[in-house]
């Protein structure tokens, strides 16, 4: 990427980052509502200084197809609040029993288990509430939330993203084969991200060939977005990624590289970052943000 | 109640229970899906034997307005999911620590706390997946389905069963006064059992008149549940219920009885039935079943 590339990216990146935070804190009942702790422990893992990736690719989605960005704000948020939710229950004791996260204690160190497993709850909850309602606001088409709602509640259910942590859960400390491993990322990971394209997509009036290239390009960055961070669970530097590196080797998980091998891994993301471009060749200029983050994938430190 | 009556009554519930659970088991994924474990724990939680109230008043409600059955099936198998996924939660060590539900062991005594909290999770992402998929299916409006999910999530979000959890659980051990012990069963109990009645009003197209009506009719059933709930939890028989009594007692957990004495509370739930009947007297005959449950909440034994 050249460097006007890449201040072009991290312009757009920081500006549709601050329109998701914002929005995030105007969604959100203030914290001071009662019960406090439950609202308290909601922010807190809600603006721990997540990075915004899925809300960004639904706005973006809308953005390549001329969509208007207020209207996709709505369950633009509500994939954040999905995404959030799916760590504070990840880390919990039960599962992945992390202390740590983006360099802060983990939700349940800070509130307790109880709470932790009630904030997480309460921020899934909330976020089919937010495009039911605040989607119906913006004057979207209800046929077309509905299909949101449908397909996201799919992307991070049982055949998504929570049949991908329980098969991560089950494979822990087991050897797990690259078919296992593909299937964990495919719906641990990938899944939110394609239905963050898609639920763009959607409200922005996409066709259905539109909604299969972005399909096609959220499985190829769903998936190289993993291999990446199993990357940098490696190769990182644990004070950029406020997160302790070599901590999936430690505890015997399963990664793409330790199962095909650190080079293999990245051919691969390479490979889908040209599968990624590929996919998007019937869009204009307006999807150059969605293109520059495919590549910049392939790049990031953090 | 006359015998007839109370006749009329257990045959109207079994036949809506029976459609119930015939419409959980077809809207459930089977359970030999992949990954199997965690289909299993949720219909192990799911059909333990409930008896589907949430989704029987959904019903009922839609009945007494001449709705159509199958055009609320979705949403009343909706809250019966997140009623069990809401059980699971609460079971969990880190809440109420419960090895017994219904006279069988809890989700996370079967299988693991990691799963249990996944189940959950995966029941409730569902429930909106349900109300949104299958509801377009049965040819609701799409603003009524959004209106639907809408008010689900909040009645089930932080402002309803979740807040009312969280309260519940920073309560327990403390000494909890009268208005403290409303808000959770409020929030807890009669929210989700107020909302399950909009719902099928909603769906069966109901004025806002009836909707009100509707309401109120579920605000004084709902508080009614839970009160009779405290009474049996002192007096009830262990065999008949399929779990402990006195549960409530041992733990220190503030119930109506404990607080205000058993005769008061026996007086608080008379009224809130006369409430409940006075609330329905805009509706015909259509609405006997729902004047037959409120009597019958009172003469409950399990």
């Amino acid at each position: 990427m050249t460097e006007t590339e890449q201040e072009r990216l991290q312009g757009y990146l920081e500006d549709r980052k601050t329109m998701v935070d914002r929005a995030l804190d105007r969604y959100l009942p203030a914290a001071g509502s009662y019960p406090p702790v439950i609202f308290e422990a909601s922010r807190y893992s809600l603006f721990a200084g997540g990075k915004r990736i899925r809300p960004i690719l639904c706005i973006a989605a809308a953005e390549a197809l001329g969509g208007r960005i207020d209207a996709v704000l709505p369950a633009a948020c509500a994939l954040e609040m999905i995404h959030t939710y799916s760590l504070i229950h990840d880390d919990l004791p039960a599962m992945d029993d992390d202390a740590l996260r983006r360099g802060k204690p983990t939700n349940h160190m800070v509130y307790g288990e109880g709470i932790a497993v009630l904030a997480g709850d309460a921020l899934l909850t909330d976020a089919f509430r937010l495009i039911a309602d605040e989607g119906a606001v913006s004057g979207a088409d209800p046929g077309d939330l509905l299909s949101v709602i449908n397909e996201i509640a799919r992307a991070a259910g049982y055949f998504g993203m929570i049949g991908g942590q329980a098969v991560d859960l089950d494979s822990e400390g087991k050897g797990v084969d690259y078919e296992t491993l593909q299937y964990i990322h495919r719906h641990k990971t990938a899944a939110l991200i394609t239905v963050s394209l898609r639920a763009g997509g959607i409200l922005a009036g996409g066709t259905p060939r539109k909604l299969s290239a972005l399909t096609a390009y959220g499985e190829n960055i769903g998936l190289l977005f993993q291999i990446v961070d199993d990357i940098l669970n490696v190769e990182g530097d644990a004070v950029l990624m406020g997160k302790e590196t070599g901590s999936d080797r430690k505890r015997g998980k399963a990664t793409y590289p330790s199962i095909v091998g650190m080079e293999p891994a990245r051919r691969k993301a390479a490979e889908l970052v040209v599968s990624a471009l590929a996919s998007l060749t019937s869009f204009d200029d307006r999807a150059e943000p969605l293109r520059l983050i495919a590549r910049h994938m392939m790049e990031r430190k953090t």
